[in-house]
Formats: C-alpha cells, structure tokens, sequence
C-alpha cells in the first residue's frame, strides 16, 4: 500500500472509504433498531447514508452481515463502560452504600432507550440469529454477573457477605435490581418510561433485600 | 338468524365457518410464532390452513386483526392456569415448602417453549404494537404478581412473612424465581433449554434468597 506511486490520492480514497464506512454503520443502526431486521432493507441504509446500493454492498456483502456488525458494535459500545461500573464498585466499607452506588448507576445504564432497543430487537430475532443473541448475553448480563461474582467472593472472604455460591448471590443481586424496571420496558414499549428517581428507588429496593438475603451475621 | 326458513342449511354452514375460523387462527398461530410478523403473510396462513386467501380474509380483517386475535388467545390459554396457581398456592404452615412446590410450578409454566416463542415475539414487535406487549404484561407477570401480592399480604398478617410493601416483595419473590432462566431462554433461544431439574433448582434457589430477605424474625 505505502508503496503505491499516487500516496496523495490513495489516501484520500482511504479515507472518503471509511468515512463512507462509518455513515453506513450508523445508518444501519438507526433504520435496524426502528425498523427490525425484516422491516430493513439496504435501500432504506443507503438513502439515510447518502451513499448508492452498491456501495453498502461493497462494504458490506449483505445485509446479515451488517445486522451481525450493528449488534456487536453497540453491544460492545454500551457493554464496556459497564464492565468499568463493576470495576468501579466502591468499597468503603459500608457496604449498603457501595451496593447502592453500583446498583443506580449499573439499572441507569441498561436503562438506555438505544440499548433497550436493541435488547427488544435481539431477543425478537434470536430464533433466525441465535449468535447475536449469544454475543448480547455474554458481553451483556452475562459479563456483568461473571465481574460481579468475582467481586462478592471477595466480599464473602473478608466475611461482609454469606454466599456459598457467589456467582448464584451475583445474579440474584443483578436481576433484583434489573427485573422490575426492565420487564415493564420490554413488554410495554417506551411508551411509559420509568423516571430517574423510579429507577433509584428500584435500584435501592433490589439492593435492601439482596442485603437482607446476604449480608453476614 | 332462528328465523331462516332453511333451518338445517345454515346450521351446517355455521358449523363450517366455525371449523374454518379456528384452523386460520390455529394456522396463524404456528405461522407468526416460527416466522415472525412481518415474516408472516396471509398466503402462508390460507395454505397452512387449507382455505383461501378471501376466506381468511372474510373472518380476520387483515394481518394486524388476526396477530392480535393469536396473542390474545395464546396468553389467555396460558395465563388462566397460572392464576389457578396461584390460587393454589398452598398454605400447610410450611412456607418454605409452600413458596418451593408453587414457585417450581410456576417456573415449569412460564418456561413452557411456546410462551418463550410469543414472549420473544411480542417484545420483539413492541413498538410496533405496544397494547399487545400491555396485554401480555398485564395477562403475565402483572397478574400473577398482583395475586401472590394478596397472599403474601396475608403472610404477612400472621406474621409468617416481614414486607412493609407486599406488592415489592411480590415482584421480587417473581424475578427471583423467574429472572435467571427466562433471560437466558430470551437472549439465546431455545438453543439450550434449561432442563426441568435445573429449572427446579433456580426456583429452589430463588425462594431460598426470598426467605432469606422476608422471613419474619
């Protein structure tokens, strides 16, 4: 490549080529989580990308493929400042206020109408894409749960928790504080979103009773 | 109607109409359950069926009409059952015991893979027909959340159970026994089921942190 005669030019078709990339990807995006997979078609991508057919085509060679991209490259967007938030447990020594830290940040964050969207879409099609719907748990729920066990084990060795069984304590806490909210929002839509402060008090409610189930003594 | 001079004619073509009406919506059921909504179209279901187009359309006004009449219908055959259940939860002083065969049963309900099917696909479709993902909430979880809140209210009142807010501890005791499997099932398709004694022990479990969390004393 760095070879080639006309460097100028080729880098400029480099970049118009990943520019074009970029606005596919986001095109996608937008028509996919409004539309669904079978409502989306490549010339629905190609007039929000303001490129020709053809050139989805070439960056993409179908549109299965770029469904495939879209899901893993939000996934991992949304999935990573997540993995920080378990990073990011507290530990102050009093525990109920850490938890809680945790809790309203973690339910705020899988809250996110775009990620709420895109778990409607996943779950609705992981009969035709059983990968995707793989891929979503496993950077998703999956991965929260795996960082928080490793976390509670802690916690249980310096005697602050109970639990023989961290990774079970980890996904009764994760879904204590998940479940209520985010089943409401996947069956009924945006049409009723929980409110911050709601959110909080769910948050802080999952968190009492996990507590009240595992807290030591 | 009575009042048709040929009595024993019309008789025969009601009963005909009937049949033809509940082999659509039984056609239809297993259309959009496999296909999808916008997978599925008023073709598939007449050959599935075996009557025509016009027939169908003569009894279902169009496509949206007849996915709300299947909906409608499946969780309704569902849901009636996990009400007795909860009905039928038995109170014999041993609560753990009680809490344990009721939460397995209704574990066992909601996992049934048919329910899994229509529960991916009226999330999938909630934007597009949020009053079905209302009636599935409301039919679903809100239902048997509301009547085990009764219950425990009564638990409560004798002592066996500690919850300021009973509709809370309702909603906790759900997802408690519900959320780990259901999510899986959801995100990864009906790829690897959980096994019945597997989905015993997440009820068992789940009933354990619950008891753990309210028990009085």
């Amino acid at each position: 490549m760095s070879g080639a005669t006309d460097g100028e030019g080729q880098l400029e078709d480099e970049r118009r080529s990943a520019r074009k990339h970029r606005a596919i990807l986001q095109a996608a995006t937008t028509v996919f989580l409004s539309n669904g997979y079978l409502g989306t078609s490549m010339d629905k991508i190609a007039a929000l990308a303001h490129v020709s057919k053809q050139t989805v085509y070439k960056h993409f060679a179908d549109k299965e493929r770029l469904f495939s991209e879209i899901v893993t490259a939000t996934v991992d967007e949304i999935a990573d400042p997540n993995t920080d938030e378990v990073l990011n447990l507290q530990d102050t020594g009093d525990l109920e206020s850490d938890l809680r830290d945790f809790a309203r940040r973690q339910l705020r964050a899988v809250m996110e109408p775009r990620l709420l969207q895109l778990r409607r879409l996943v779950i609705g099609e992981a009969g035709r894409f059983p990968e995707l719907g793989r891929l979503f748990y496993e950077r998703g729920p999956g991965r929260t749960i795996e960082a928080l066990s490793a976390e509670f084990e802690r916690f249980a060795s310096r005697g602050a928790l109970e639990c023989d069984d961290p990774h079970l304590a980890a996904a009764h806490f994760n879904w204590l504080v998940m479940s209520i909210p985010l089943n409401q929002a996947m069956l009924l839509g945006e049409n009723e979103p929980a409110t911050p402060s709601e959110l909080d008090r769910f948050a802080d409610a999952g968190v009492r009773a996990f507590l009240a189930a595992y807290r030591k003594g």
